[in-house]
C-alpha cells in the first residue's frame, strides 16, 4: 500500500482537519471551490469517474486495509491517500460514520450549455427550481442516475449539490452525469427552450396527465420546491403541467414523484 | 370552540404529558395499543378517516385557532380537546415541531385476513420484509395510498409502523388503507398464496424486467431490507423477481423501487 502516507494524521484539532472540516459549511466550499465526499461507497465512484478532480483523500489504516480496490483507483490515478486516526476522520467528516474514509474534491459541476449539450435531440433531463432539501436532491440525482437522464439542472436558489448531506444520499451519482449548477430560473429555462428541449412542469394540479404526454424526443422534468411547488412564473415558461394520477393521499412528496417521472421518460426510451 | 377543555394543561412534567411522551418508546405502544399523531396534518387525517381511534387530542390555543376545521372534526366526532401550552405540547411530540396539535390515537391495524378481503381478485398490495427505516416504511405507506393499493403488508421483523417518524411521514396515508401487522414473512406469503394473490419480488437483480411483468390481476410487491434486499427463503416464496431497468447508478433505494413498483401496477389498471 504505497499510496497511503505513512505520516499517520492524529491530532484532530491541527489546522488540515480544521480546514477539511470547514467545507461542511456552503460559504467555505463556494470560495474554496472544494467539497467533501464520504465514506467508501461515495470515495469509489469518485475515483472511477472523476478521478482528476481528487484533491485528498484521507483514510483509516483499518478502511484501507478493508478497500483495496478502492486504494488501487487511488494510485492508478495519482491520488496520495494520508493515513489518519479514526479521531480525526470524525472531526473532519459532516457524518456522524464516514466508514473510515472521506475525500476533498474540486467542483464537478460543468457549465449549462455543457449539460445541455448532452441533452441533445433525443435525450431527458431534470430541472430543480428551488428545492431545498438535500435529502430530495440526492434522491432525484440519484433517479436522473439510474433512469439515464443526460444532465442535472440545478437552478440558483436550490440546495446546494455539495452540501455533504446530497453528496452521501446520490451515492455516487454526482459524478456519473452531466450536472450544471447556479443558472436563475428564467434563464435556465430559457437556454432549455432555445435548444428545443420541451420543459414539463411536474404539477399536481397541472391539466395533463402523465400517460398522455409524448416523452419521445429532448424534454426536461421541471420540479419545484417540496412545501409550495412551482412558482406561477416558472409554471407559465414551461411547455406543459403534467400531473401523476393518484387514486388517494394529497399528493406525492419530491422525491416521489421525480422518480415516476423520470422512470416514465427512460421507459418511453426502451 | 365549546370542544376545547378550559383547563390549560401547562405542567410539561406532569404526569399525563410523561406518558403521552412515554408513546414515542415502542414498548409502551406495543403495551399500551396506542400511538401518537403529530401536527395538523396527520391530525386531521385521523380525524377524517380513523376518528373512532381517537383516544385524545392536545392542542395550543394558537394551533385551535388556526385550524377551525380540524377542531370542527373533533367535535363531530365528540373528540374533547385539552387546551396545552407549547411547552406541554413539545414535551409531548417525538418531533421537534409538533405545529401545536398531538393527538393519542389506539392501533388502526386490521388482521392479515381482513388485509387480503380488501386486495381481492383484482387489486395490488405491498409487502414490508425487514425494512428498518422510518422514512421508508413511510413513504411506501404514502405510495402505496397514492396509486390505489389495497393493503400494506408489514412483516414481524419490520420497522413499528406507529413510530412517530413512520406516521409524520405518511401524512395519514396509515388511516387511509388497510395495514396488517407483525405476521412472520413465511405466514404471511403463504397466506397471501393460499387468495391467489401472484408474489413479485422487487429485486434489483430479478431474472425478469418490469415492462414485461404482467400486471393485472391481484398481485403483491415484496420488498426486502434497505441494506441487504430480500432473504433467499423470502425470495424462494415468490412467484417472480422482478428487476426495474435502470441505465447507470448501483440501484434504486427502497422508496424509489417501490414508488416505480407501485405507480406500475396502478398504470396497468388506467
Amino acid at each position: 500500500m504505497t499510496a497511503v502516507d505513512p505520516n499517520l494524521l492524529s491530532n484532530a484539532r491541527s489546522d488540515r482537519v480544521r480546514q477539511v472540516a470547514a467545507l461542511g459549511r456552503r460559504a467555505v466550499r463556494d470560495k474554496q471551490g472544494l467539497f467533501l465526499v464520504e465514506g467508501p461507497q461515495a470515495v469509489r465512484e469518485l475515483l472511477r469517474y472523476a478521478a482528476p478532480a481528487t484533491d485528498a483523500l484521507y483514510v483509516t489504516e483499518a478502511a484501507a486495509a478493508r478497500h483495496t480496490d478502492i486504494m488501487g483507483l487511488a494510485e492508478e490515478a495519482g491520488v496520495r491517500a494520508h493515513a489518519c486516526t479514526e479521531q480525526v476522520l470524525a472531526a473532519m467528516a459532516d457524518s456522524e460514520a464516514p466508514q473510515g474514509m472521506v475525500a476533498v474534491a474540486r467542483r464537478v459541476d460543468v457549465p449549462l450549455e455543457a449539460a445541455l449539450d448532452a441533452v441533445g435531440d433525443d435525450g431527458f433531463a431534470v430541472v430543480l427550481t428551488n428545492v431545498r432539501d438535500p435529502g430530495n436532491a440526492g434522491t432525484v440525482l440519484r433517479g436522473a442516475d439510474a433512469f439515464g437522464a443526460a444532465a442535472v439542472l440545478v437552478s440558483a436558489a436550490s440546495v446546494d449539490v455539495y452540501n455533504p448531506k446530497v453528496v452521501r444520499s446520490t451515492v455516487g451519482s454526482l459524478f456519473h452525469l452531466p450536472v450544471s449548477v447556479g443558472t436563475p430560473v428564467p434563464e435556465l429555462l430559457s437556454a432549455c427552450r432555445a435548444r428545443g428541449i420541451r420543459l414539463l412542469a411536474a404539477d399536481g394540479s397541472g391539466p395533463t396527465s402523465l400517460p398522455d404526454v409524448d416523452l419521445h424526443g429532448a424534454h426536461a422534468w421541471v420540479m419545484g420546491n417540496e412545501a409550495w411547488g412551482l412558482e406561477p412564473e416558472t409554471l407559465a415558461l414551461c411547455d406543459d403541467a403534467v400531473a401523476i394520477p393518484i387514486q388517494r393521499a394529497e399528493s406525492l412528496n419530491l422525491a416521489m414523484a421525480a422518480t415516476v417521472c423520470l422512470h416514465s421518460s427512460a421507459a418511453a426510451r426502451h
